[in-house]
This record gives C-alpha cells, sequence and structure tokens, in this order.
C-alpha cells in the first residue's frame, strides 16, 4: 500500500501533464505502461496516476528511494523510452523534485 | 496514516504553488496552519505538504472525502483566510481537482 509519510525520507516527484482532453485517457495508459518498467529498476517505490475531472491533465505522484536511484533509472533506455512517448503526448510538463515537509490528517 | 489507494475514491487536489525561494518555508508554515484548521471541518482527510529541493515550489497534495465536503469548506471564513494569505505569498498557484486512476507499487 502506498503511503505518505514525512518521516519517511522519500525522493518525491510530482509531475503535472497538460493534455488535449481526448488524450487523456492515451497519456495515462502510457504513464501505467512506463511505471510498470519502472517497478523493475532498483529504488522505485511507486507511481500514482491521476486524472482530472476536467480532462485537461495527467498528475503522477512518484516516490523513489533516493534521487541517485532516480538518477540512475535515466539510464535505462526502455524507461527513457516510454517517458518519451508520454512527454510526446502532453501538451506541457513540469516535473516537481520534492521531500515530504508535513502531513497533516484525521 | 496517509495512502493512496485507487479502490478508495477520495476527491484528490493537487496545487503546485509557484514561489519565491525566500518564501518558500513561510508559504509551507501558512499551508500547514491552514491545514490545521481545514482538519476540524468535515469530510477533510490529509493535506500533505512538500517542499521542492530547487525552493521554487509548495506542492500540497490534498484529499478529501467529496466534492461536496471541498466545496462546503469554502464557505468556512477562516479557512478561506488561511487559503487568500498563502496565496498571496505566492507567484502562481494550480489547483488540480483529480482521483487516482492507477497505482503501481513494490
Amino acid at each position: 500500500m502506498v503511503t505518505i509519510q514525512p518521516e519517511k525520507k522519500v525522493f518525491t516527484l510530482v509531475n503535472m501533464f497538460e493534455v488535449s482532453p481526448d488524450k487523456q485517457q492515451q497519456l495515462l495508459d502510457m504513464l501505467v505502461e512506463a511505471s510498470q518498467t519502472m517497478k523493475q529498476i532498483p529504488g522505485f517505490i511507486s507511481a500514482n496516476l491521476h486524472k482530472s475531472y476536467d480532462g485537461k491533465y495527467v498528475v503522477n505522484y512518484a516516490q523513489w528511494r533516493s534521487q541517485q536511484d532516480y538518477d540512475a533509472m535515466q539510464d535505462n533506455a526502455q524507461a527513457t523510452q516510454h517517458m518519451k512517448v508520454a512527454a510526446g503526448l502532453a501538451q506541457s510538463y513540469n516535473p516537481i523534485f520534492c521531500d515530504v515537509a508535513e502531513s497533516v490528517s484525521v
């Protein structure tokens, strides 16, 4: 089960892909396929793919053990090929590398 | 503990606040304070606040029971006042309303 915990220092990548609504599902499918490849790569923890209700975005909330693991993934030709196709479907994307500073929950 | 699960249909709000790096911590503190207020409002599940490594963003990954609960929160003067102050600290922000379509994890 995927968890968000400030005390577990994971390297978090939030990426908002802006997409034409008629391509939202196709982009989602491509990112799921990419995530299945990345799952085989050391350090991958999770990829969580979201569809916006307005059809205009796919948001990936991904977790890696460390930035080193994420950087090493970029040497994997299969993973980068998937990402290239996904990027080609999007109008824009903006990957933000961050960590969980605070979590407030009921 | 905060979890991400496609089978649990929660209303998810991903908001990237672009911020001047010298105000990143102040914006984070303000959003934590806002989240403590929202925690008292029916339907709030969690707010997860992230700091980007480059200092330029604060990302809120928030979960509500439903859109109705989220909309009702906007009638809470204290909550909206906090959000107004937070928005004033940011250069831009882009709230995306979505749900978790797929989760791939090890």
